[in-house]
């Protein structure tokens, strides 16, 4: 019966969550707001497959005005009734080979920091009649500075700076609605061969998703504020625990 | 014998590091290139009073242009020597009242990350000439994503954020420089009575100053991507320990 948005579904993880959530039946899920920023025809196909339960809608993170009209649409799509699970999934992996040469921190951050937060609070009237109040922000444990000198080799500064940011950002949201009743959490979803992750990663976007989903249907108000991994039973343990399932650090 | 720059020294600590710096023996420390992005007339006459030793600069970190230029005027004033101590201070702290109504975050991140960033990668150059190579970022343990609840109360989320990814952007610095004998480490100063930290600090800038120094003097390679904070001998424990002089958690 719960009802979902996920930003940047054209393609990756946020295609993967609306194809996992729109074939779950309507008891479980009923409508799967899937929202993109430009064409995206793998998604349009799955929407029209789907019987009504994925809908595409118009969103790009970084266009505040965007997000505000996705809202109204969505809004009238609801009959009434509130959202239940946003994911904030849209995100972009800048290079830069050094840190010192980085030119594109504040793009990153646009998209992957201000971006959620814009989001977020334009959905925020909408989850608040909802019955679930649930906020997943999708980072990395890339971004954990805790563990940095694990990555040091991917030459992403602008993507470490920024998820650390969006962990903070996921912070201070969830402490400020938990009094409302709301779930706030980071989660990693693991190394998944995307656009973004390549092909060597560790695991496929299906993998992934599923994964992701447990996490993100077995949490509750003791994950607020948390930042989570998902959990890949049986997989060896690389020194970090990166699919243990457990809290990563920050 | 040291060689400084210090961003922000118009005012509060900054003003506090070049005055205590200048009157140190020049055996000690030799001149202070002290920055400021507009007017400082207190600066100015603590320049004036010091024999040479303390210089002032013009350099706003939210605009490269000046940072270049001012990296250019502090060259000529090296007579072919480097810069050995980098003290990125220059910081602001901006309000929200709950994160959702917050506007400035964009504005914070420029001066607190990106201004950081473009400060150290233009004096690179001469620190790496230097004999020292230490850079030090002033932070906050109000930035720790760890300890987020305990500081839940101050409606400052663009400062928290912000301060949690200049660690991050510390840490990257840290991690790329090391191999050339950098040391490279964010500071807690203590909750100071300056225009930011208000009357109801729990330190005077003067004592902040002095514990923030015996930090930047003490610290070697072993500190490098360290969070640290200062230490006060006999402030008693709080929860967090906030001066017993250990690190910080992230
Ligand atoms: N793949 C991994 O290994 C991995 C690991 C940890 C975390 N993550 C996180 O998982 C999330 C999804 O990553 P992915 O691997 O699926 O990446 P991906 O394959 O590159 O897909 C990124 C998605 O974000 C969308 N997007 C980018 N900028 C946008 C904007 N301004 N507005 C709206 N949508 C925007 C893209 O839309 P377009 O098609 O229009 O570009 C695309 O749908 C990201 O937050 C990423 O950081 C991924
Ligand atoms: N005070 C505390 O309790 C406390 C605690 C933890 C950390 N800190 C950190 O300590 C640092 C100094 O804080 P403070 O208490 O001394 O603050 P302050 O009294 O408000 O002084 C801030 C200084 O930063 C300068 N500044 C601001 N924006 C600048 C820019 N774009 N370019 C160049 N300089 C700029 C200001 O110059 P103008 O005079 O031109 O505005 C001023 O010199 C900050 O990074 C702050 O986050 C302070």
């Amino acid at each position: 019966m719960a009802l979902y948005l996920i930003t940047g579904a054209s393609r990756g993880l946020g295609l993967e969550l609306a194809r996992q959530l729109g074939s779950l039946p309507a008891s479980e899920v009923s409508k799967v707001f899937a929202t993109a920023r430009g064409d995206a025809p793998i998604l349009e196909e799955l929407a029209k497959k789907s019987s009504g339960r994925v809908i595409v809608v118009r969103l790009d993170v970084t266009n505040e005005a965007s997000i505000k009209q996705a809202a109204v649409e969505v809004e009238a799509n609801l009959d009434g009734k509130g959202l239940d699970i946003l994911i904030n999934n849209a995100g972009i992996l800048q290079y830069a080979l050094g840190v010192s040469t980085m030119d594109n921190l504040t793009e990153s951050f646009t998209t992957n920091v201000l971006g959620v937060h814009w989001v977020t609070r334009a959905f925020i009237p909408l989850l608040r009649k909802g019955s679930l109040k649930k906020v997943v922000n999708i980072s990395s444990t890339i971004g954990s500075i805790a563990t940095s000198r694990f990555v040091h080799l991917l030459p992403a500064p602008a993507y470490k700076i920024t998820k650390a940011a969006l962990n903070s950002l996921t912070v201070q949201y969830a402490l400020d609605y938990e009094k409302e009743g709301f779930t706030i959490f980071a989660l990693s979803p693991g190394w998944l061969r995307t656009d973004l992750g390549g092909e060597t990663a560790d695991l496929s976007v299906e993998q992934g998703g599923k994964a992701s989903l447990e996490k993100i249907f077995n949490t509750g108000k003791e994950q607020n504020g948390q930042f989570i991994k998902i959990e890949i039973k049986g997989w060896p343990n690389d020194g970090r625990n990166q699919y243990d399932g457990s809290p990563a650090p920050w």
